[in-house]
């Protein structure tokens, strides 16, 4: 095995032309079985062998910086950086995480997770290291898709200013994001692959040269290698527009190419892009053929590429089809995505009504806006969104929806603890954030069928809503508890004595396991499903005042500015003398893990939220 | 004066040609008295006379939908809807908002405030009344500061979804955003404006628009009325690469030649950008000569332009000297702003340390995770930012900044009401959001000297930190109280019997206020500058639990997540049994007015919030 050569960063530079040869399949051999067992990002992964070889080739770690936009296509560089060994713990609690980390391996050079920051932060090392008199390079890989992201533009545009130096942007065009990718500048890109991939060297293209800054030298070095390199300059595209220079379109999966050009790249003053097609999935023929599923893949068989997965429907699959019969059966309903259709529940939607389907691409800014726009057209926009990815759009959900009152509908998967992908994707501020916007009204439901009655409760409404709702599979307990959703009145699912839990969401679930084993204690505790982090049930709240020595509130959000707080507040406002346990996430990044595990070590799983109860009663 | 034949929307199309070639000099009469007597947006609107006449003599509201990003160029368009009489108002308490307000007259079609939000809302306004089958205009007037947005990039990229209708975007150029503009996208329109103005027709350009849907019908209207409309079109430049119809450069202060563009943009199927070149400031000398001076502007003498301006120092100023003082003694430190160095306090950083200065544009979230960068390699940033504004990089504070745990400082302007802009503008979320986010450090001063030394205690600290203080004149009282800034430790100014007056920042000033009109009351009152908002001083705040009956938790924030619900929650978890009494902004979007007369309608005046006091007393 070649590949147990690499131990340490740096190593792959001692290997063998021939061993270099060998390697990407023993690495994407490693990646698949790995994977298999283990789960994790294996289609964007077994893209990028070849172009994390070549960089790899080209840097000195850790004095280099190299920033992967997203990370979660970062596995061959913890492989190349010495982090073989880890990968049985990948993306499990105590484990490796899934995207770079700082705190890993100081080969990780900034820590991502969310879409489009790879440009920005490029530059600001750029910055850094010129205003420093230091001389390291700094490359960020940005994937197409993560170009719609409006961030990455206004990297772009601001790149202009760095003039005296050099900073590597490496465009990773798999020709998606997660889905497809949409837009003016996936057209874009699509032209420049399909017009000049391969045809060679034009004169045009040389005297365009001419006017850069040591053009005469780049001229002569890429015509020393011209058959080498296949790759060639088109001026008149959008990053020339914006004054940073492009080179390419060059074969992500040709390491010999890709060395030459990044070499040329990083010898240019200025900003330089490099634009290489990859293939999503590359070399494993059930990822090549379904990459979106090889996303962010559960365990999975080899052989068939099928994976195992659980038969219990989830709340995106819930949400998917109460989108689909509220399309049928309204009109008005349109549904937009920030490229993740699949991932969000909205692929039904997007087959059965196209015309009321936008995708809008990694733009969660724009969504927002853009609803606000067809609401105020007389639409019902539902925006199916991540809660990690919804903080992008936090001043338009304030300023555009909130401040406008318009009727917006905010469909939060992945809210609460997310697991595996970490502390990027953790769901835990929407509740904060979203309550402290005035006229926003905050819903979250107890199992499937309330997921379904809050929608329909949602698109009769007439403002901004939000629904928050985990990852993983629905909650299909307390079927027989089906009130009719009220506007800012929660659900007593049993009164209790002295002990009352009220439960956001998924917490309800909980509350009932609490409720069995202080049974255990004799103690007769209540059960509330909150339904709404806002407007709070005031009335419900304050009748909570005389028959209640203790009210436990429990929400996956963080404690702060939280549902558990605003409780608590209104209660001591009303002068309750009683306590208040407040069941929430603490102030502190989450790592990733099982949630099970997670929720264990923050002391929320019913066991410890039982014996804190014990613990407040004196027990 | 033709302005008094102006009653109604559309009573312009009413007009003789004689009388339209009077009516710009009319407005911009109009406009220089009042806004010299009543302060406003001067420049800008100055700049927009003739482009909102010409909207207006093809547009019919309020049935088409026009949307003025930003919104503070809509004094033209508030006029010729038949609101000039409100001008005596404008931007006061209970008057005219000096930025479109649907709730003002149905032709405003989408409120705006922030930046770069008109392209998304238009085209939502698009689809909708596409699926609608509506036949209305849509039209979107943007500045090329505005453009800097990643927002207007995104929709942008989604404009090319827009096929089988119309949806005109109007690029108003004036080469300003409030400074003068920076990055690739200005250099482009730069080279579009230099290179192409009035040379007339090419046939490369002709041959250009026949692969345009309709181009042969465009080709000939552009034939017919050549002379007339002096624009070009300009293939291969950033928008044509995005897939969006470029017509222009066309002049700004010629309406025939913006009819003929306009109406034949309005011809064309999919989004067609029109470029308008304006001047800031036109027509009145001492505005074209300073136009950021004018952007936003008090009450000035007319003839020599100078403001009537009181001269204590504002925070603003306290800010751009510790700045300058700490750009000598520091060479680490280097300094941000979003579009704003006049506005945030970085002229003179900028003028004496160029290269540690850097202004990228409209553009938060890129300067945020820029910042992070810059920390990572070994620089300390300091991102000047009004609070408002700050609300666009919610994501990038939390995940690039906090996550990382970096050392970047937020200097937030404006925190707290700002008055005349109104709703948009408040900067009353920060608090809420920033301290829900782990590792951020919450500080606000209550005076010009703790505004200093929070700065260097920021510099000296190591991880993210806010530094949060309001619009106007700098806090001089209290000068002997400037006890040594310590993480986490708030100051006692006055200790008192059975009431404590806990202010956050500006509040501690109202505190000195109320505890004397406690003192006529036979209340001794404490007073406690809180300094910190987040790490909370717990050892103190727990100190209080004997001594006091009552603790009044005052803030320039929303209730909701802010600081007085964090320290009731803390206090209340002790077991505290006196009262709490929360002096926050309510949960409502607060309008425009004067500061003083806001806190007296919000009850937090001093006198209000001693009655309310003497209320939870009993007295």
């Amino acid at each position: 095995m070649i590949l147990e050569k690499i131990k340490n960063p740096n190593d792959i530079k001692t290997l063998t032309p021939e061993e270099l040869e060998l390697l990407p399949g023993e690495i994407r051999q490693f990646l698949i079985e790995h994977l298999s067992k283990t789960g994790g990002h294996l289609a964007s992964n077994l893209g990028t062998v070849e172009l994390t070889m070549a960089l790899h080739l080209l840097l000195d770690f850790p004095k280099d910086k190299l920033i992967w936009d997203v990370g979660h296509q970062a596995y061959t560089h913890k492989i190349l950086t010495g982090r073989a060994d880890q990968f049985d713990s990948l993306r499990q609690y105590g484990g490796m995480s899934g995207f770079p980390k700082r705190d890993e391996s100081p080969c990780d050079s900034f820590d991502t997770g969310h879409s489009s920051t790879s440009l920005s932060a490029a530059l600001g090392y750029c910055m850094a290291r010129d205003l420093a008199g230091d001389n390291y390079k700094v490359v960020a890989v940005i994937g197409d898709g993560a170009l719609t992201g409006g961030l990455s533009y206004e990297a772009l545009n601001n790149a202009s200013c760095l003039k005296q130096s050099n900073c590597l942007f490496v465009l990773n065009d798999n020709e998606m994001s997660i889905s497809k990718n949409v837009g003016g500048m996936s057209t874009n890109l699509e032209r420049l692959r399909t017009s000049s991939k391969y045809v060679g060297f034009k004169n045009s293209i040389m005297s365009a040269l001419e006017s850069w800054p040591h053009g005469e030298r780049i001229i002569s070095k890429i015509r020393s290698t011209k058959n080498g390199i296949k790759s060639l300059m088109v001026p008149n595209m959008v990053f020339e527009d914006l004054g940073i220079m492009y080179l390419g379109p060059v074969d992500g999966h040709d390491i010999k190419a890709m060395l030459e050009t990044f070499k040329m790249a990083m010898s240019i003053q200025g900003p330089v892009l490099v634009h290489v097609i990859t293939k999503k999935g590359n070399g494993y023929e059930p990822a090549e053929r379904h990459p979106s599923r090889f996303h962010g893949t559960d365990i999975f068989e080899i052989e068939t590429g099928l994976p195992q997965r659980s038969n219990n429907p989830g709340y995106t699959d819930v949400f998917s089809t109460v989108m689909r019969k509220m399309g049928d059966r309204n009109p008005e309903v349109v549904a937009i995505t920030a490229a993740m259709a699949e991932g969000a529940g909205l692929k039904r939607f997007r087959n059965m009504f196209p015309d009321r389907f936008f995708d809008v691409g990694i733009a969660e800014e724009h969504a927002v806006t853009f609803a606000a726009g067809l609401a105020l057209g007389g639409r019902v926009p539902v925006f199916a969104v991540y809660s990690s990815f919804l903080q992008r759009a936090y001043d338009q959900i304030l300023e555009d929806v909130c401040l406008q009152n318009l009727h917006v509908i905010f469909a939060i998967d992945r809210a609460g603890l997310v697991g595996a992908d970490g502390s990027t994707h953790q769901g835990i501020f929407d509740v904060s954030f979203l309550t402290s916007m005035p006229n926003m009204t905050v819903m979250a439901p107890k199992n499937k069928w309330e997921l379904s009655d809050m929608m329909k409760f949602a698109v009769a409404y007439d403002g901004p809503v939000a629904i928050r709702y985990p990852r993983g599979e629905a909650y299909c307990g307390l079927k027989e508890h089906r009130d009719e959703i009220v506007l800012g009145k929660s659900e007593e699912i049993k009164k209790g004595s002295k002990v009352m839990l009220l439960a956001l969401g998924s917490m309800v679930k909980k509350a009932e396991e609490i409720e069995k084993l202080l049974q255990a204690h004799d103690i007769d505790a209540g059960i509330c499903n909150a339904r709404f982090a806002k407007p709070l049930d005031k009335d419900y709240i304050s009748s909570l005042m005389n028959d209640y020595d203790l009210v436990v509130t429990m929400e996956e959000n963080v404690l702060t500015g939280g549902f558990g707080q605003q409780v608590q507040s209104y209660l001591t406002d009303l002068g309750y003398k009683g306590q208040v346990l407040k069941i929430a996430v603490p102030d502190e990044f989450i790592r990733h893990g099982s949630v099970t595990l997670l929720f264990k070590e923050l002391q929320m799983d019913s066991e410890s939220i039982t014996k804190r109860i014990l613990d407040a009663l004196g027990k």
